[in-house]
């Protein structure tokens, strides 16, 4: 190599080789904004590495000091190392170099390219984030379950049009929860699967003319298919707009979650309170208790949002134009992973903290009427009315109530007669005590027993079903780990190996 | 019933029941808005009907009745003739409570709500519309297998950053375009899963205290599973979140197809032209062949993620409040799903029917350096260089070329000697045979035989495997096609047996 | 003209002259949904020939045969006269040639382009649509200001994270509403004078070499400037971007106003009730008073960001390529237009007709702790307490009450010394009267008369300013209107003079 | 003051007070996140308190403490004394607490709240911010109108649909650039006078009870005006979404130009070649030079499409509900910002930088029958034959063309003649002569010099009236910066004199 020194090597993209002048300042940071995929970047320059001495494309004894250096890279932090030397997609190789110089350091890259460099090391990263996010969510899972039983007769008014409907319990509605969590667990395991193919391989759309083994790439680190079309696994990024547009669904789930808990905690509905611990003052009004953290989580759900639509904008070009580009869609990932796992951690921890106010809950079940359709349903059953015969006889009920001023408790048979009269031109007699049977809030959600409804036996019932389905997704995830540490341990064993092959 | 005629009966909302007021025209007319749907409300209606009557909540005389009238409505056309009656949701209730008089027709809507019979129509829908959707998706990934096959040695530049990146060929291309599609199908299938469950009976949020069969209604519409809680099978709506999202990810993937299309038939490019019947032409300059098709795919695209962001915002409110709000979703699902009935028709006729210039791809193909790479590997596998030195020695040819406007087939050893000592101080003496090789985009794209890769003899056996998961997806939609059907087959059964029953 | 019927000519684009096939049916028909721009074109179509004719670029007496028959077609209605022509902007040509045949009829398009045609009528379209809602927006200002002075003695709480801050009035947030609106129509003004710029004869993007006058046309169809670019006239669109951000921000506006309306018609909230005809009820639960309107409109606010959203996608492209892709953004500004004219219809009715529960809000004032500042400002005022220090202690204060369920009206001098002596070792002695006095919210309304604030007598103050520059606002409107039928009179008034002068 | 110790206060949220735990540590970083605003606060805090101070607020000794330790503040760079401190709104009254402990530094606060306090720093940021960027988009509207002024006879081919319309300048396209960025330059202008106004006093929503001199405040502070509702001072926040989509109007606008750019210097185009300096190159394919920057751009594009919906998301909820959420509109805003000053930076860098290939413009301008509308205007000024007339039998002459592989510039009066028999039955007989003069693209563009157009003759005079209005906008630039420094003047002038004033 002529008069050249290595030992500041910055990476082969240098004035006087292609390109005449050096890249301005503020691009070449850009560039080097890669510290969450550091130590994905480092799995696959190793299994590049094994597969390369594997397939004799270089030397046993080069690949030994490669891997050597690479391996006391591992000494000290891996991202922190990477970082020193510069950051970015080919810290390694500039490792190598600046160590090894560019005759053993520069056999490194061969039959790679940026192109799956980065796509490997973005789906390292992502594989790993959504399965830390699927934790994440099966614990959020786990406590809805729980205090879904442990709420299964707290009754509280369910509503619709934001005006109360019919009695639920608490329980019931936290379980509809992890039942949206449920499905935003398949949307994810989903991802993960097209996220788990290998694009190793395929450098930037056609792969090489070296005879690279994609499969044994695959297989040290530990994905479950190779990309079947080296143009697509690089060229298209579909995979990143299912990424981001799960996830925003996951965040506008969490976030409704956040907006019901501080519509509860006003002081007029008064349902339900935070811990302190996730709530400020204000520096003027004293009074002050602000659900802070609700608030940070809908924002976040925000952010998911428009990050999405980033990626989508991203991706309205022709195939070919937008790569550097598409640095913006993954910012748009990494921050919403790192939103998910603050903003989950905390949910994880309020959850079962939150204080309910069970005696409010049920005062206003059966304050506003919500109770009212079960008196229709009296009337079919123990007078045989057409059901929307006694609709319209308990809706002129409810506007007299209103009119006079009679709250649900206080209406009695001849009001209900009253009414009756007005639609059908003579009284139903419904008894005093069926009358009084039917307003009952706690009676209401008692007779509800129906598959799915929120009678406290059927919600007991239906628990089963919520752990059953959280159990198999758990043992989902638990192979799917086990898949991506099988890799790994491929992986060392290989280097290993080839290591002490002397 | 008191001197009531029922000849013209609109509904339940009437001024002088609960309110005191008629419904403000322009509000009224926004609830009827309903026409995609009302076949679907029609086989609820029936389904409904037919458990009242097993379950004996209605008497059989009633039901023969009620079903009879709902029989003859099929004779003409059921949304003709559910609009005479005024379109709506309860466009069934009406029209029976008109003919029957609600001694008999009122009868019909017991332990209904607008909430379910609302969702079960939208989930019938969306079932029938993501399985028409996925037939046109099958046809056109079955179009670009085909035609991947014909042009697997059609060679042409593989583009990145915009730049001529390697030789490829345009069937690898189009290869990638059903790669994408596949991941498309999939996540359709997922959100066909979350549709093809039943909210039926579940009311507004919590049921009913009438003994419903939600079981049996779910058998009678074909619907695999039962939502197993009816709070969230009403007030959950992340599956039209999932819909909006998933039907956007596709139509961008389809945009980005019809963006490269637009690129290819530049004048510049010339690549490819559509026949002329997806083309206008302009009132003013007659030179002009406008493609049409693609633009209006593109817009359709971006209209689509206009209703995915339409749908998020609608959602981001507390769990009770938007109601009539996500008629703003329906109807971005409703215009999504009728724009892709649209574009596939067209893609699925122009694909096959586009001129492609081969001549103009493969001369493009070596024009502008893209087998440069090929050049370097020869340095790395004839003369031994680490790749990293080769690049840098051919980044360096480049450069003299340009400068001295020198193409790429009229590059000689000497030129690459000349670089060689720039760069490491001694030439490294590649052939002319060598290089002449190296130089060639067929021989680049043939020797791409790696797993996945451009190689003529790599797609043919790849396209096997396209070919073999389109089998299995289709088969899978048929399966879920014979379950919809059993579920109709059994409702018109129940029903047979119920008229006969007497 | 060769044995040609132009009875029925359908316009330029014929199999057999540039292209071989006759457009796809479902492509022809995108072409023609121009239905609201019809009435722009025919004026744009008259300013044209009369332009024509004065610069002598057609003779005088095909300019008036043409110019008659465009006559005529206003004698009915011009839309209904050109969609049954076929539509699109062309109808006009194709209407003049199936008269008057290819010899007069052909004369017409002289000088112009799609580009042109289609962004003057889009123009003209934008710019009625604006100044409608224009005067709608001033309509409810108006509402706003009235009902502000209404109730600016109506003491209700106000709300930050949802939490009771401080006691305010309805007057004063219903005019915190008028004050959004007052930036709204600046933005709204904006747009107005960016779409007020005439396009026309810049053809598709350099205008023609025939000697058009530009300016005249301008000053025909009431534009206040000619665009001085004729590439950025047809090229840029900007414009639309403006124009549908400017409408969603306006529209969250609007969504926000019906998303606390809905917060605040809740049983819980129970502020203000909706008219009943504004309400449906439910086909179940006949005790529902549902607010249908602010649904409707949240759900329009939602559509309009999803517009937006539609509208930068479709730009996101090389300048040349979006064309027809546009007709998306159209779309989109066509519908919420159409939109705001619905929902600022109902706005405006029901507004002055909601029934506000005065009693309710007061009581709420004061229930809360909404009036803690002010104890806090009493010990500052009165004992010379640092603020900070007085903030510490009504902090504990409530703290204390909260523990101990004491109300705010039952707080005693002595609690607050013992939270005194708590934080700062001392008791600080705050009279009984002077805690009464802090804790009226009557009194601490009254006390706010700092400028802007929610007194009463400031109220009455700033509604001044209010209704200052709604009456400016008006004015500017009415001059914009003016011009605009300034044009029309000049072009009305040469069409007169070009078909007298024989 | 009872036993405390102020040195390491860190605020008035602490458990003891209000509430009985301390804030989660997660949550508390994310309330500290106020760099960009930091040197706002302080100004405001000096403001306030010269006010305090001159309305016997607090007293002239204390004002005096107070002043003297914020002027020692600013020995050292605000920011960093404030992040010190901890950061956050209130790092302030921490500072003055710590040094001068709560007897004085507790007077600091009195009136204020963290709502106007954020609400004053987020404008005065937005304010400086605001101008910076015109400063930028002024420097590239001068660049563009020089290189417009330079290359108005660089003729080259106009484009729609992606394909060749007509011949044009690159110094037309230019100008139409400069068109767009005047719009977006008053767009700007408008959120500049809105955010202009005070919302000092404001306090959370009503103001105070203490008689704050608001005036004052927005006087020192140079506000233009004072926010006239305390109420919507804080609470309204259509501002944000203003900026957000004002700044993703602009910010497509400048990704056009980016895309252009990038298609433009397509190896097929070659049309602009950017600086070396913009371009990287590729670790595999030696020969690329990827234009960097554009897509950089394009990328920071769709981030503020996806910030401007996080502030649509954000918004939509009831009014006192999202306080903290906003934290993700001011980073979108932030971002955008900051993204834009780097953005900006390149552009005004690289567009006179970029190598233009006048020749290979002016070939392709006649090369795909871009002049074929002179042809036809040709026949309609030399043989009166109607526009739509000749507009067809040259839409034959082209399809002839193309059929027979005729170039443009071959064409002959036979051909026109052939085409014109076909059509109408008769030859039309245009001069070779003219013919020729038609096909000219040079001829073309020269002949466009009606108003507006392309005709560098056209252009020149034009460059008048961009000049004027950049000259227009600098200067209300100039006098909006005037009246930012004459605030600070006051405000530095007023310290001074209570500094002095013993």
């Amino acid at each position: 190599m002529k008069k050249q020194n290595f030992q500041n090597y910055r990476g082969y993209r240098n004035a006087g080789i292609r390109l005449r002048e050096e890249l301005v300042p503020s691009l070449a940071l850009q560039k080097e904004r890669t510290e969450p995929y550091l130590y994905a970047f480092h799995m696959f320059d190793k299994a590049h590495m094994v597969m390369l001495a594997e397939e004799n494309l270089i030397s046993k004894d080069a690949v030994r000091q490669l891997l050597s250096r690479l391996r006391e890279m591992e000494k000290e932090d891996i991202t922190k190392a990477r970082l020193e030397i510069g950051g970015g997609m080919h810290s390694g190789e500039q490792f190598l170099i600046r160590s090894l110089g560019e005759d053993i350091g520069g056999l490194f890259h061969l039959g790679r390219s940026s192109g799956d460099l980065w796509e490997v090391g973005f789906r390292i990263f992502a594989r790993d984030s959504l399965l830390r996010l699927l934790a994440d969510i099966f614990k959020l899972r786990s406590i809805l379950i729980s205090l879904g039983l442990e709420h299964a007769d707290t009754v509280m008014p369910g509503y619709s049009h934001g005006q109360h409907a019919q009695p639920t319990t608490w329980g019931h509605m936290l379980l509809s929860w992890a039942s949206v969590l449920e499905r935003d667990s398949e949307r994810l395991l989903l991802a993960f699967r097209h996220t788990n193919r290998s694009p190793a391989g395929a450098a930037i759309l056609t792969g090489s003319d070296f005879p690279l083994n994609r499969k044994r790439v695959a297989q040290l680190l530990g994905f479950e298919q190779v990309e079947k079309n080296t143009f697509d696994a690089i060229m298209s990024h579909d995979l990143k707009m299912e990424i981001t547009s799960t996830l925003a669904v996951l965040y506008l789930n969490l976030a409704r979650i956040a907006d019901d808990l501080m519509l509860f905690s006003t002081a007029e509905y008064n349902y339900i309170e935070f811990p302190d611990r996730f709530c400020g003052t204000s520096s003027i009004m004293m009074q002050k208790k602000n659900p802070y953290a609700p608030q940070y989580i809908k924002g976040a759900a925000a952010e998911a949002a428009g990050g999405l639509v980033t990626s989508l904008l991203v991706e309205k070009d022709p195939t070919s134009f937008p790569i550097m580009d598409r640095d913006s869609t993954y910012k748009a990932v990494e921050h919403t992973f790192s939103n998910l796992a603050r903003d989950l951690g905390w949910m994880n921890e309020f959850m079962p903290a939150l204080t309910v106010h069970k005696d409010r809950m049920r005062e206003q079940a059966g304050a506003h009427w919500a109770q009212a359709t079960d008196v229709a349903g009296a009337l079919v059953r123990e007078h045989g009315l057409a059901w929307r015969t006694a609709h319209q006889i308990i809706g002129i009920v409810v506007r007299l109530s209103e009119d006079r001023n009679i709250r649900p408790f206080d209406v009695t048979p001849a009001l209900i007669d009253e009414a009756s009269i007005e639609y059908m031109g003579r009284p139903v007699g419904l008894s005093a005590a069926s009358l009084k049977q039917a307003l009952d809030p706690v009676g209401v959600v008692n007779r509800r027993a129906i598959f799915g409804g929120p009678a406290p036996s059927e919600t007991q019932t239906r628990v089963g079903d919520y752990r059953a389905l959280l159990e198999k997704d758990k043992q989902e995830v638990d192979r799917l780990q086990a898949c991506l540490s099988e890799g790994t341990g491929k992986l060392e064993t290989a280097i290993d190996k080839l290591l002490s092959d002397t």
